[in-house]
This record gives structure tokens, C-alpha cells and sequence, in this order.
């Protein structure tokens, strides 16, 4: 049997790479704001190709813990962030597009979510973040507001619930689960018989949930946000956006 | 002011690339079991260098919607799977060691995800993995098991019930949750004063909570979930794993 070659050392290098920075990162040695030397100075430290360096380098940009610094040259080095939310919501909207998890599985555990973070952001929720709530609504409000515009508002309405809450991370699962399913809310609401009034009846359930959480009422306002999240997963279609 | 040379294109083509891929499992014509073509066909068809190509590969496989074909020689072509659980736990660990969000934020996260779990959990679970939990619980009731073992067991009971709760997504969440504090919780388990005692009382609760899930008393596991969540937690110091 004639011996077989393969590709084990190219295929693990970027890996090593990846788990040295890792271990940097939990070590505390690297933190939010620092640089990593330029590529044709790490990549002869680290004893790899540069090719293996950036692979590492390109798989912690996409999960939102280094940025390039473009406009500064290939010698900047990479800038150490902390950006997980767009990385999550990327993950989370891939895994549900491959089917990992179902439109049940969504519909749940963003009720599970949104419903802690409306109780949360009426018990403390700061006055500016309510403010910023409330311009969201009147901005869902304007006449003639199309789809897609209504659709971001609306994301922006319960991110910013989530943040104000105060907890980071359950505000990075809520807008990533959110983000999970957007292909599909899109559609719903583009398909909606009467777009204007369908836009209507979406923002008043947000006008009402603003209103119980500027009065402190924890238990109605989750109880509102589990309605309207039902309420609306109740008109969408599984499957893949083509068909 | 001379010009000024950019790696413009070289910081894209991997985004091209990747995002090229996500639009053909976003209309569901790339679905998991299907198989890339080799790196060395894709690439030209795709207009882009191998090195480029592989950057994208690499990202894909590290959020868990590829593997490459180890193996099978350079030429087999990746596969499309449905791998959330690493992909995330890995990003969560990452971004807790960055800072992006507090102890605290984990704490209550996980409150949230496990009570959950667990109250499902008593309404619906499988004999099966009821059955399952109770050798989990069995094995870490061992005699001289270590703080490593434990951990290793302790997790899997838990991954368990929130799989058995019928729901994926909050399943992944709950284990990637429970991954970002795992360096965090093996450190608090070493410094136990007494290992052995540690190790009973954390069981015990194992035990009572199983009792209550096979009785289906769905409100008295979420609570008993929630005491045994923020008892270990309350050990858990937050910082840097090397101080």
C-alpha cells in the first residue's frame, strides 16, 4: 500500500496560532485595545507562514475580537476589540439558515430572552435609554415608513431594551437571536396584506411595552413582550429565503 | 504627499468569499452533508487566490458550519455540518476573558437559560436521558474522583437537561453559557478546602434536581436550579486566569 500524504501539519497550523492568542487572551495578557505586533514580525516569532497567521488572524475578526486597522498600512498590527455581537448574530443566522435549530427553538428562547429584558429594563432601565426608546417609536410611527426601515427601528427598539437592562451578555444573545431570524421577519412583514396597518399594530404593542416599563411594571411588561414576539413568529414561513 | 499603498483588496476577498458562501446556504442550495468542491477547483471559479478561499474555510470551520475532510487528501472538499456548540462556547470564553461582559452578566444568563432548562426539562424529558443524568450523577459520586473529572461530568449534566428539554438553540446557549466561566469554575473547585465535601454537597443537588425532573415538578427544579447556579457562583473570583 503505497504511502499516503496529507495535509496535517497546513490543516492544524492556523490552529495553534488561533489557541496561542487564545491563551494570551485568558491569561490576561491581552486585552481590549492592544495591538498584535504586524504579521511579518509575529508570523517568524510564532515559527509559521504568514498564510497560517492570517488564517488565525481572519477567523478572530470574525468573531469580533480583533480588528485590521485599515488606512495604517499591512505593518499596524491587528487591534484586540470586543465586538461579539455581530460575530454571534452571524453564527446564530448561519446555524439556523443550515437548520441546527428550528423556528420553535428560536420563537422560545427569544420569549425567554425578551421577556427578562423587558422585566429587567422596567425595574432599572436609565431614563436616556427610554428617551432613545421612545424616538424609535415615533421614527416606527412616521408615515410611509417602508419594510425594511420599520425592520431596523424595530431591531434597535429591543436591542436597546436588552442593553438597558443591564446585563451585556443576555443584550448579545437577545439582538443575536433576533438577528437569527431577520431573513425571515423581513419576509413576514413584506408580506403583509396591509403593510400600513400591520406597521400600526406592531408599534402600538411598543408604545405600550415603553409605557410599562416607564412605570415600573416588571410583570406586565414581560407579559406584553411574550405577546407580541408570539404574535408576530405566528406569521412566519421556515425555509430557505429562495423559495 | 505620496501614495499611499493599501492591502484593500487582500482584507476582502476573504469577506467576499465568505459572505458568497453564506448567500447559497442562505437560499438553501449549500445544506449540511453537502460537500464544497476541492480548494484548488473552488478557487478559480470563485475568482480568488487559494490563500483567500482558505481564509474564508478556516472562519467557516470555526464557527462549526464546516469541516475539512482530514484524511481524504487535499482534493476531497470541505463539508457542510451543523456544529454550533464548540463555534460558540469558543466566542463566549473569549469575549468573558476580554471583558465584554461581567461575572455577573454570566450569573444571571445562566439563571435564566437553566431554570428554563430544567422546568422544561420536568415536563417533557426523555426517559432516556433521564436515565443518562443518572449515571452522570452516579459517576461523579465516585470516590476520589478529581476537581477535572467532576467538571467534566458536572458539565455534561447539565448539556444534557438543556437538551432534553427539546429546545437546540437555548440548549447551545445554556452550554456555551456554562463553557465562558469554565476556566472560572475549575479554579474555584480547585481551591476547595475540602474537595470531597465540595464535590458531595454540589452532587447532592445533582440528585434532588434529577428527583424533581423525573417527578415532573417543573417550578420546584427551576428554583433548586437557580440556588445550586449562584451557590457555585458566589466562589467563582472574576480576573485573569494567570493571577
Amino acid at each position: 500500500m503505497p504511502v499516503e500524504w496529507q495535509p496535517v501539519q497546513q490543516s492544524r497550523t492556523h490552529e495553534l496560532v488561533l489557541r496561542s492568542i487564545e491563551e494570551r487572551v485568558f491569561a490576561g495578557e491581552l486585552r481590549a485595545g492592544d495591538r498584535l505586533p504586524p504579521e511579518r514580525e509575529l508570523a517568524p516569532v510564532l515559527g509559521v507562514s504568514r498564510s497560517a497567521l492570517r488564517e488565525a488572524l481572519r477567523v478572530l475578526e470574525t468573531i469580533g475580537v480583533l480588528v485590521a486597522q485599515p488606512g495604517r498600512g499591512p505593518d499596524a498590527g491587528a487591534r484586540i476589540v470586543r465586538n461579539p455581537d455581530d460575530a454571534l448574530g452571524r453564527l446564530l443566522r448561519l446555524h439556523f439558515a443550515l437548520g441546527s435549530y428550528s423556528l420553535h427553538d428560536v420563537l422560545e428562547a427569544r420569549v425567554l430572552l425578551e421577556r427578562s429584558s423587558f422585566e429587567a429594563a422596567a425595574r432599572h432601565a436609565p431614563a436616556d435609554d427610554l428617551d432613545a426608546a421612545e424616538r424609535l417609536v415615533e421614527g416606527m410611527a412616521e408615515p410611509g415608513i417602508g419594510v425594511s426601515g420599520f425592520n431596523d427601528l424595530d431591531t434597535r427598539f429591543h436591542v436597546l431594551i436588552a442593553r438597558s437592562s443591564g446585563n451585556a451578555l443576555t443584550s448579545t444573545l437577545t439582538s443575536a437571536v433576533r438577528e437569527s431570524v431577520r431573513p425571515l421577519i423581513l419576509r413576514a412583514l413584506e408580506a403583509a396584506d396591509d403593510w400600513s396597518a400591520t406597521a400600526r399594530a406592531l408599534n402600538a404593542d411598543h408604545a405600550a411595552l415603553l409605557a410599562l416599563v416607564r412605570e415600573g411594571r416588571a410583570a406586565g411588561a414581560a407579559d406584553l413582550a411574550e405577546r407580541h414576539i408570539r404574535g408576530l413568529h405566528g406569521t412566519l414561513v421556515e425555509g430557505p429565503a429562495a423559495s
